[in-house]
């Protein structure tokens, strides 16, 4: 058990999700789902059934290191990996792979979102030990893939060669792909050769380590010496050279070069990464009319698959929509049309 | 100027106003047309025009003293004549006829609700001061009534009979309507034979209690020996005999059984009774979609004919929207199409 850890990718602003997720208070520090928890909260508790609290790491902007120690105060503080500025998956990574590597070799770090949800916890633990068996007997970078089930153009998907000999679901990975047009998402779908891109990894951090060395040297030099540093040493080498660092996605940084590379095929989890209202309605359970409420006091008359979200002890009585969403955050309010939540994030930068 | 007194009428509880209006915090006290002034205080702003802050009086719920003195703290504090229940119209202005009658006889009291509108002051004071001069030739009792504009069904209405030769604006008064069907409404508008009744008057005072002991002589009885009173010990008398006393309109307990009784033919004085949204949304001047932003900093996309009155300082997205009224008053979100607007009523007694 020892040598399992797990990061947690807590960086994103949820600019998509205007009034509930603000850049003081990102959506996955928000009880999005009106389960009682928050999303990063979801997401530790779906890790610790892989690995202690202990060898949990969170990744996250300098600025919400407070929320993160409101939210989950299980997780030392030495483990809570913070960056001056949001510079895209790489280095995140590196940061927590060239510590683990520092003090337990033959590790596997499990890396995932802090604001997804998968609903089938049992079968993304049975999915994640699978890949871990694989790792024990082939150090190797594994990438989770999803089944698509629609024609989505909003993710990046993963093309997929043939099946490895020790486990059906694990493939050799052939290469990653930005988010299609819709005719190419179909032909995706329909010849079954690309799975969604989620990005939730296995590594071995030997390996991923070693492969931050041959292909990304600047991360490999700058890591490698301060991986035992303190929290407070670490920061003031990070506040000084962070900005020379190349901002760059593991996919395309590592993924896309190293050799052992698999992707895990995972059917039926109840993954969403929550990307949208729309999204996140489909991970509730919804009224007669397909209506919503995540949080609040809500009468509904002749309303229709719309979601509303408003704070817990507010009131509201709302009549004749259809296809809406509601949010009230205490400080904004948002009514629109789910058909056109793509125009929201462009409205209010504008906007105010 | 000294024998001319006001009394503002301030029990309402404004219940078809939710969830801006509350009974904690009703219409009146509400800065409900986004003018930076209450309701009640643009009715003190519209009567110190006719008499000095120490002539008016303010009859209200116990409850609301406090919005009172903050309010208006221009008016004495033995000016605001309290009830511990709301009971109708007779007794508010008997309490406030007998105590001007007992320190300044042949005085005139102008009696007007504190939640109505008049966009025209000036045209008001003139019909005020026509009164006057009515008065101090003939002892009177006047009534002002507004040409209908619509066949409301909402209103009652003021039947009225010949002109006098005084002024041919002022007519005696026949009698006084309930609430019409739309077809009584429509012979009204077009026979001009109604007006309809805004429970504004202006009453000789010494004529009114003469009146009160003639036609409600309980109220006379209760009245009279403690209108010298101070606040106290009226207060204990009030709350000791109070559910006593007989519940009844002045239009109907005085105005029908008096002799003297005149209508006031006012017009185009700009007269609301903000009972309604949609009244209230008449009286504003809209954008070029017909919206009505009463307060708030608000983005409209594609919504047309729809009052939103939200707090001042938050912020609000809203698309796609038609003849909607959208309140949040920081307790409780409203929105609603305006054509059921006298359904919300009865959805937040029976919801909440």
């Amino acid at each position: 058990m020892e040598n399992k850890y797990a990061l947690i990718m807590a960086g994103g602003v949820g600019s998509r999700f205007w009034p509930a997720s603000t850049p003081e208070m990102p959506k996955q520090f928000l009880d999005f789902l009106g389960t009682g928890s928050t999303l990063i909260q979801l997401t530790f508790k779906r890790l610790i059934k892989f690995c202690p609290p202990e060898n949990i790491f969170v990744a996250t902007n300098t600025s919400y290191f407070d929320l993160v120690r409101q939210q989950l105060p299980e997780i030392p503080v030495k483990n809570i990996l913070l960056e001056p500025a949001r510079r895209n998956t790489a280095r995140c990574i590196a940061n927590a792979a060239y510590k683990i590597s520092a003090v337990k070799p033959n590790s596997s770090l499990l890396v995932a979102p802090s604001d997804h949800v998968i609903l089938n916890e049992d079968k993304f633990l049975t999915y994640v030990n699978q890949a871990v068996d694989f790792q024990a007997k082939n150090p190797s970078l594994i990438t989770f893939g999803i089944e698509p089930t629609r024609p989505e153009t909003g993710f990046g998907y993963l093309e997929f060669g043939s099946t490895t000999t020790e486990n059906p679901s694990i493939y050799k990975l052939k290469s990653f792909t930005e988010k299609p047009s819709l005719p190419v998402a179909e032909k995706y779908l329909n010849n079954k050769s690309h799975f969604w891109n989620a990005g939730i990894f296995l590594f071995s951090v030997d390996l991923l380590v070693n492969e931050f060395k041959n292909h990304i040297p600047e991360i490999d030099n700058f890591y490698r010496p301060i991986a035992g540093f303190n929290t407070q040493d670490y920061l003031a080498e990070v506040n000084k050279h962070y900005h020379n660092l190349p901002s760059i996605s593991i996919d395309y940084g590592i993924m896309e070069k190293a050799k052992e590379v698999y992707m895990l095929a995972t059917k039926n989890m109840g993954w969403s990464d929550l990307g949208t209202w729309t999204g996140v309605g489909d991970n509730l359970s919804g009224d007669q009319n397909h209506n919503h409420i995540i949080s609040g006091k809500v009468i509904l008359q002749e309303v229709n698959n719309s979601l509303v979200m408003i704070p817990e002890h507010k009131k509201a009585v709302i009549r004749g929509l259809e296809n809406f969403i509601i949010v009230d955050s205490g400080n904004a309010l948002l009514i629109y049309p789910k058909d056109f939540e793509q125009e929201i994030k462009n409205v209010v930068e504008e906007g105010f």
